[in-house]
């Protein structure tokens, strides 16, 4: 039995809006209405999900709360902000309370988890697409850009690079093939967001992304948007054990899946050599693991490597939806 | 040919970014920054349009562009607030330059018109929907709502009602019946959000809400929130010259489509009796007409009734995605 589009939002959602004080108006009226804390600039992020093309159609529903969360806080993240508030627009083929339940239940888990209030939603009937606008705030001129590396920084990531597109291939061979590994499918499903990172990364870092398309295209962001090139050493990308386990060394996904696999959402950031310290121990305090895999060189372009010096040729650029 | 995701949202959209001298960062990074005037407060909104269930198929996408951006802007004119930023999530089948092209022009017509930057997009791969957030301010404590209506309120609405409903069944009827008017494909594909005249309610109106669902279902939500009730006078809903040429007054139609049908994208408000002179100048002052159609009172639900006096029993209650 279907609901009316405004008790599905009344009931799986409205429920949630208000949990903090800078709320003045949630859910409910034509548009929320939010205090921002004074002097500070408001960061505006929007990522959209859309079935059978950013997830495969098995992807259980409170995962996909989680991830159409997790990519948007992945990019507030990168700028170093505070995520503050949510809005949701959901289109479903129909009013199935059973997913609806599910889906709020990741969603507001994650939420919850960073302080996030959902603030407006609008439910509409279609093909499954989820779209959220994430907004936070950051002190002014303190937003970490991509346009900020130069010459000389060294070059880090958080986490391990690959898991999320092994899984992904695991997942969709899963059919035929033997059980995906369980840790793979989490890194895929349930992105850990490095926002708490990201902000204390604020006046150490010069730049900083989100890989969510991969390190080789994401990494080109940086470098094209702050005109610096890069060296990368393949050999020092951080690699889970999972995916130690399922990839042999000498394959070609071992280099190909952290350089190029996308949806990881760890962050990729430059820091001058004087603030590496630093960083290193903001870092560890988080219990956040973060790898240098390079350094950002005045020549244009990446250059891959091997720590004997040998160049690495990528085959990989990252994804692209319309390619 | 088909564009890469990047170039599309390059080629299309981020060359209008950064139009405002508050746009820090626009399109381009992980996520916009922006710097909200001094002690105004945040107000944001979210609208989704699904081809299908939005609109038709033969929505010339210039309209599309227009109306997924005016149907924000009605909300922000709801709450009196000043739009000022947009972001843009838009699932497209397939890169098609001419679609995008019209797209863009329909969008950002709009946009220059009312002084709104687009800072911020997710071009994604799948069956047609927009989604559109729009962002912006208004003086603390002013923002109107739909709670603040009171016994003794007029009730109005802007402009005319029921035009983009009947214009809808004609461009639906038009492969077998005759051309749709073209005055009311007008205020379907291309509806004029009441900004401005949201502005100058400020102070002034104690309740607000855009007649997106039909008359009645929107003011339902007035009256729920305010716990209030209301008398319509079915007899004056604002009739546009169209719809005047197209209905006949003793049909059904003639009330049923301004009370229901919904798209109009016009204010409904209320007014405390010593402000109206006040409210009907500043609305003359814009050249936008309104037009009191019933009185707000303690007794809760609505009363729908005939210049003579006779009740009048209304059958639609307004658009219900998943009725």
């Amino acid at each position: 039995m279907s609901l009316s589009e405004f008790s599905l939002i009344d009931r799986f959602f409205a429920a949630h809006a208000g949990s903090r004080a800078d709320v003045v108006t949630g859910i409910g009226d034509d548009a929320a209405v939010l205090a921002l804390p004074p002097g500070e600039q408001l960061v505006a992020a929007v990522d959209t999900l859309v079935e059978g093309v950013h997830f495969p159609l098995s992807t259980p529903p409170n995962s996909l709360g989680h991830k159409a969360l997790a990519v948007n806080l992945s990019d507030l993240a990168a700028l170093g902000a505070q995520p503050r508030w949510a809005t949701l627009a959901l289109t479903l083929p129909q009013a199935d309370n059973t997913w609806l339940e599910a889906f709020a239940q990741g969603f507001f888990a994650l939420a919850d988890a960073h302080g996030v209030a959902l603030v407006g939603g609008d439910t509409t009937r279609g093909p499954l697409t989820i779209t959220v606008q994430l907004l936070g705030t950051v002190p002014p001129g303190q937003a970490l850009l991509r346009s900020g590396a130069k010459p000389g920084d060294q070059l880090f990531v958080s986490g391990t690079l690959g898991d999320a597109g092994l899984g992904l291939r695991q997942s969709r061979a899963a059919a035929q093939g033997p059980k995906p590994d369980a840790d793979l499918i989490d890194r895929l499903n349930c992105p850990q967001p490095r926002v708490a990172l990201g902000e204390q990364l604020r006046g150490l870092a010069h730049a900083a992304i989100d890989i969510s398309d991969g390190l080789l295209a994401d990494l080109g962001h940086v470098l094209e948007q702050s005109q610096v090139g890069a060296t990368l050493w393949v050999d020092r990308l951080p690699r889970s054990a999972a995916f130690q386990r399922e990839v042999e060394v000498s394959s070609a996904d071992w280099f190909e899946l952290p350089l190029s696999a996308g949806d990881d959402y760890e962050l990729c950031f430059t820091v001058a050599p004087a603030q590496v310290e630093s960083v290193l121990t903001r870092a560890e305090a988080l219990s956040q693991p973060i790898t240098q895999v390079g350094e950002i060189e005045a020549k244009l372009g990446v250059r891959c490597c091997h720590d004997d010096g040998r160049a690495y040729n990528a085959t990989g650029r990252g994804y692209d939806h319309f390619a």
